[in-house]
């Protein structure tokens, strides 16, 4: 009847903005940030999930979320791997 | 027309409602989990995305999907880097 | 009213179909990828969140966004963390 494809389509028009809207988080994208020292920090917005150390250390932890921190005796570079959705 | 204007209050209602249930993978976070010894497991729910290794070791691997394994004749701890979507 | 009824029945309608559609995004899943030699690629679609090397090696960087690439000057293995959303 009319009234059911006059519902349809005004919920189909809504939906359609929704759709936009409900799906942000569909890729994860990462970066590499390497920094001369044992420190080197990802951009804001994004988590660290794994570093890399210089001298081939592969001690590291994470200090306050973002930073990895290479924990061998001698370090020039560190690099963060970083990630979030997109 | 009204009609018109019921079935747009009608919806609206119901979206405000699903917005909230639609949009539950926004972040990705991230621990780091710390043990003695060669293993170290992430909690239920969050997947190992890199791994450290006491004594400078880099040769890694995962057991099981969310346990981290470090290869080196003499390891004193591992840490498994486990994320999962919030 | 009648009318009220037959809306509400159409947008749950709608919405039953579009809950699937709109959480395409809710967990996060990782594999493996070893290969011999210095390099190893994630498959197409995954991101890399970690690298590890033979050799006890730490330091390692990101060729093109998919390929673990190990440093040290003797490597017989290398390990891509590869993660996507699924």
């Amino acid at each position: 009847c009319s009234l059911d494809s006059i519902v349809d389509t005004k919920i189909k028009e809504v939906l359609n903005g929704l759709e936009i809207s409900t799906s942000p988080a569909k890729k994860m994208t990462c970066v590499s940030i390497t920094s001369s020292g044992r420190l080197s920090s990802c951009p804001a917005g994004m988590v660290v999930t794994g570093c890399a150390c210089g001298y081939g250390c592969g001690s590291w932890d994470i200090r306050g979320e973002t930073t990895c921190h290479c924990q061998c005796s001698t370090i020039d570079w560190t690099t963060a791997r970083c990630c979030h959705l997109t």
